[in-house]
């Protein structure tokens, strides 16, 4: 077997945090992060090390490094900011600093009494190496030190040896002998700010018209975004505007065959006036969508658009592609089916298609087209019904070209494929959180998706209904439920989301039984809303998203801690900003009618607070205040009006 | 950005274990065990999927392949036998199965009592294809098949989707619809079982005179195997057997200058007589050493050397080759070092010189040297102080080579640094298990090493005492502590070893206080063992090889399992042998003085024994046999003569 090729590069680089399945994937960040690397570094015998982090955006040509410092039993730490949008690349570089072993050395034999004139050459050697590559003040300074340590008193060695500027001088001089490189260079992905905070609103535009009896309209939307903005929402997401297809279409409440005069689902995307590219013709123009991007941005809001890869039998992809599906042996198209359901009024495309170049392609243009009109946020329909190669391919082609692209992958599946989504590129998901009501299942979860790998690459976006999910809990919870699940997915989750009117006037009445789907659905038909009605929650959202906005501890969800309570109903946790220096802590009433009470049992050490002193506590919903001592604290919460506390922690007197 | 080269390759595999290190180093196995191998494995939609472990020896070309079966949570898992010395390769591959996804549909459809003319015809497909590809007597049977779902009554169809010899037939002859292969093939070591499973002896040749005052000799150690063979020893390990330096050479008890008669210390390797390649004259000839190795062998023993890279001053390395040392800038060449300590008899190799592959090279030519002379066991001197990449190259050309060698690493140094070399190529590795002594450390110590992914590349090797070794528990414990050791060490460890003489005649007398070194070690004087002592653990010795090599269970480590006690004194473990059908259970008494008592508390279910019915155990130490009913039981250990129960557990009565 022939020698290694970096044979006497004696430093072994191993276990690198964090590395996504051995690098294969990026890790996620935002503009400003800290991004802490460790890994396991050590060399054969006894040498000191030197171990740098390198780090570059990818398109620059440059790295920049900085040191990392060892923890303990052979783990090294070291941190560095992502500044840019867009991919970094990272890696770990160390090798035997000769430097730092003589001056550890020297000192050994100082303080033994040895004869140290051998060991000044070796060191006096090592600074004149350095020398002959510095330049300027430094290298003057170098050769100074080089002089005292060859022929100065011992002393003066001792002092070379400690002295701090001469060790930057080596550091910025030396070159490093044999380094090791850690055999892969790492991914992260930078994402602007609204990747990881961000509250979201959907609405349908056709039920967006003031009046009753008329179908909305873009610029119904438009006229709707002063009162969206003042409940502080970030996002307004459209399900698909597209023309809707006719054949086999959906009537009300979901019916096999619509009346003629039925709207149909705007996830049948596609008919005679056109598919992805287009809008619908009642909806409006082009026109009226610039329009609505750009008065939404005024508002500091914007839009995010549903792309939902499939056709309906009359989309004019079928008649001009028939080669992108897949034929049934009677020569008809493969509907999408589930066994024993069919869907005969969608068509799915054939991701693996002998032409499946050319509609990949396509399919990626329906992106670029709305990114055209200024979108640049996607909540992507059923992603894991498509091949993951496809995702990767197609998002990451659009986020080299748009850093700025967020896209929420609507990945209703099992957790693996939900997480290898976001590993392939998706900014945000959709979660279970819908699903985990008890103390427990909400602990569980959230832990696995903030306290693990997990959230290396995974965004969750938390929503307490939407089009397809109206809870048991919401159908028999009343106001209390609507509440409650409003003020855990704002504040488990830095993302959240509502589908709004239903949730605003609070929608309870499925289908039929058993059912998570509205009655008289707006998927199938146009429902008309009263923005003005005396309960609705706006006030109460507006509320809750302006304490996010205020706090940057409810803006990240590394900082998600639970804490015990004595009461299985009471749900108890806080969140701390990244700095660590910002805490807010909230309790929740998990039960719909009855109050609950009970004592938590808090951190105060860990939070910097003495257990023998108040500290003060404010509950930003109510304005109450309270002050509190010790680590186990009373608390009393009614379902009405607010089942929960979200309370600023501080020291001293509230 | 271009498409990826197999976008058609839906399914995704992930997370594939045993993997070290993505794939860079192997796991290590023996011929004949069963290799388990997981994933994560998964597509888009709602299709089934097969999953297969690829796995080959790397001298055969082709691919071996096994089906993987689902457990939950989109989890498979396969195994395989791995029936050959040296490399193999392992890999998951699996593809969307078109078959068995129709079989799953058609059930469906049947059961909705759907017409399933069109779904016939798309089974009938899927079987023609097979059929073109089939042979002989199964073409025929496709073609039946294939007529009888095309034509057949739904009950035959209905048939053909749940028979599982056409399932069988399909997956002999469907060719797989792009097949996704996960991104790596996995290496696994296959050694021979004394790589796991051995017991070491070791002494010095120049004290085994069987009269005193003779400087021993390949003879005598020759001489010596019947007696260590009754022993039940596997392995008998030789300090280095080369010529001893001259210059520097240490005296007596390490004293800094030898007399003229003084033998000195075997590590310092090489003097005028020659080095790594010779055998010191006092102790025989390559005649001798040859006998011994062969005589050995006819004892079922075979002989371990030491391999230790280091010179001597006056070994012939240093004038033939002074480019191979490192020089101190007034022009001599640098002897070991630990400021402030100085091993001016020793000079340490520069793996880094300039002339690296020549050293290289005739370093490795050393193993070689006495490969060539029958030698597959060695036991390398401090390899953690040679560099990492020299292991690699070095071990890994020669298993390459010669598949059965053995290398156990002396490697007393920080855990990641001995778990490396384990991954680099040793086989087997010295631990901290002569310091690890109360119950808790030695369960923690033993459940890192056996339970967790370390199991899959580091064997350890447990010593009570080495040259270097003698614990502050032996010096203090007196026989009680001897026998404990030796009964920790042979059962916790399917390898172990004793540093034979001292350990069977009780040498407890430490150099001087805080010592762990031997006072008049056998490292820098010749001793005399009297064989024949009455006090001897010679027969105990016997006793405990004798029960490992009766049970299987004691010879791999994989089924070890700590167990409850309510006294700390008392440590209780059981092993399982790989099957699971064989169990040893082993409860030591950890105190030198104190009979010990107290009730262990056992996995009965776990076991498969009904807790409400008695079960024997059968103490092989003392032969005496209990009752035990319940999985509480009481122990009571005495010091004497036994401190331990070696206790086989069989179901029923004793």
């Amino acid at each position: 077997m022939s020698l290694p090729e970096h044979g006497q590069c004696r430093v072994v680089i191993e276990r690198v945090t964090p590395e996504i399945d051995a690098g294969r994937f990026a890790i996620k960040r935002i503009v400003g992060d800290v991004v802490t690397v460790e890994a396991d570094v050590f060399a054969d015998g006894h040498d000191e090390l030197s171990v740098e982090i390198d780090y570059r955006p990818v398109v620059a040509t440059v790295w920049q490094s900085t040191r990392m410092t060892p923890l303990s039993n052979d783990r090294w730490a070291g941190r560095f900011r992502v500044e840019h949008l867009g991919e970094y690349r990272y890696t770990v570089r160390a090798w035997i600093d000769r430097f730092r072993s003589w001056r550890r050395d020297l000192i050994k034999r100082l303080d033994a009494g040895q004869d140290v004139q051998v060991d000044a050459q070796t060191g006096a050697k090592l600074i004149a190496l350095a020398e002959d590559r510095a330049s300027g003040a430094d290298r003057e300074m170098l050769a100074d030190w080089q002089q005292r340590v060859l022929s100065g008193a011992n002393d003066e060695r001792r002092q070379a040896a400690t002295d701090v500027g001469l060790l930057q001088l080596m550091d910025r001089w030396s070159e490093p002998s044999f380094p090791t490189r850690y055999e892969r260079e790492l991914r992260i992905t930078v994402d602007r700010e609204r990747a990881r905070f961000s509250a979201w609103y959907e609405l349908f535009p056709r039920s967006a018209a003031k009046e009753p009896g008329r179908h909305g309209t873009l610029k119904d939307v438009t006229e709707r975004l002063p009162e969206i903005a003042a409940m502080e929402f970030d996002v307004v997401y459209l399900p698909p505007i597209h023309p809707i297809g006719r054949v086999h279409r959906k009537g009300r409440n979901n019916a096999v065959a619509a009346a003629t005069d039925e709207v149909g689902c705007p996830w049948a995307i596609g008919a005679m006036e056109g598919g992805h590219k287009s809008i619908l013709p009642e909806l409006g123009t082009f026109a009226d969508f610039e329009n609505l991007v750009s008065q939404a941005r005024s508002h500091q809001l914007e839009i995010a658009l549903d792309i939902a890869f499939q056709c309906a039998p009359d989309h004019p992809y079928v008649a001009e592609h028939p080669e992108w599906f897949r034929k049934r042996p009677d020569g008809t198209v493969q509907y999408a089916e589930n066994p024993p359901k069919k869907y005969q009024d969608i068509y799915p495309f054939d991701f693996e298609c002998a032409d499946w170049p050319a509609l990949w392609t396509e399919l990626k243009s329906i992106f670029e087209f709305w990114i055209d009109r200024g979108v640049r946020t996607f909540r992507v329909d059923n992603p894991h019904t498509k091949p993951f190669p496809f995702w990767e391919w197609c998002l990451g082609d659009l986020k080299r070209q748009h850093p700025d692209l967020i896209f929420l992958a609507e990945a209703f599946t099992r957790p693996k494929v939900m997480y290898r989504l976001a590993k392939l590129g998706f900014t945000q998901s959709y979660t279970y959180f819908a699903w985990r009501q008890s103390a427990r299942d909400l602990t569980e979860y959230c832990t696995e998706l903030t306290q693990t790998a997990v959230a290396e690459y995974f965004q969750p976006n938390f929503w307490p209904n939407t089009p397809d999910i109206l809870t048991a809990e919401l159908q028999t919870g009343g106001r209390p439920a609507f509440v409650r699940r409003l003020i855990l997915a704002a504040t488990l989750s830095s993302s959240y989301g509502v589908y709004g009117p239903p949730f605003e006037h609070l929608w309870s009445v499925a289908r039929e039984p058993d059912s998570e789907e509205y009655l008289d659905s707006e998927k199938f038909e146009i429902q008309h809303h009263d923005w003005q009605r005396p309960d609705s929650l706006q006030t109460l959202i507006a509320m809750v998203n302006r304490i996010r906005r205020e706090h940057p501890a409810l803006q990240t969800n590394g900082g998600l801690r639970f804490h015990p309570v004595d009461n299985e109903r009471l749900l108890c946790f806080s969140k701390s900003s990244v700095a660590g220096d910002q805490r807010v802590l909230i309790v929740v009433n998990l039960d719909n009618e009855i109050t609950q009470a009970g004592f938590v049992n808090l951190p105060l050490q860990e939070w910097g607070l003495d257990a023998t002193r108040p500290f003060a506590v404010h509950d930003r919903l109510t304005d109450a205040r309270y002050e509190w001592r010790g680590p186990r604290n009373y608390v009393e919460l009614h379902p009405h009006p607010w089942p929960a506390h979200i309370l600023e922690v501080r020291p001293g007197m509230g």
